[in-house]
């Protein structure tokens, strides 16, 4: 089965988010609201897997395995799983 | 009700994303692996609403408002909603 898995990299809870930062300040400035944001990176991988699990864990692993967070200050998760 | 809702800001469909087609190919150069990747930037917005479909229509409305995605390029989607 081919599953479309959405992972996000983004920096962990304790480490500060600039780009977070200025969102949520100009949602604020501009609209008033206070809505606490997060930024980081989605990548949609394509993978063929026998459960949505084993895709989840397969589109991870090549994350890690290409470095494409590090350990240090990012956290990679996933978000959804879905039927490519 | 606080919700987080997770937005994917990425090119459309019919456009190119160097960045996702780096990634593949990377992947399929060291792991062998054809896994079709696309990139974008992941938002977590807490917003306060009464419902999960009310609040993923509040941060994409966000979203659009402060135009953190371009209406020509950008696809801005709810990948999804949970209880903050």
């Amino acid at each position: 089965m081919r599953y479309l898995v959405y992972l996000n990299i983004a920096y962990k809870r304790g480490i500060r988010d600039p780009e977070g930062e200025a969102i949520q300040r100009e949602i604020f400035e501009r609209r008033g609201v206070s809505a606490e944001v997060r930024a980081g990176k989605c990548l949609i991988v394509a993978v063929e897997a026998a459960t949505p699990e084993e895709a989840g864990e397969r589109a991870l692993k090549l994350a890690w395995d290409l470095r494409l967070g590090n350990p240090n200050v990012h956290v990679v998760e996933v978000v959804k799983v879905e039927h490519a």
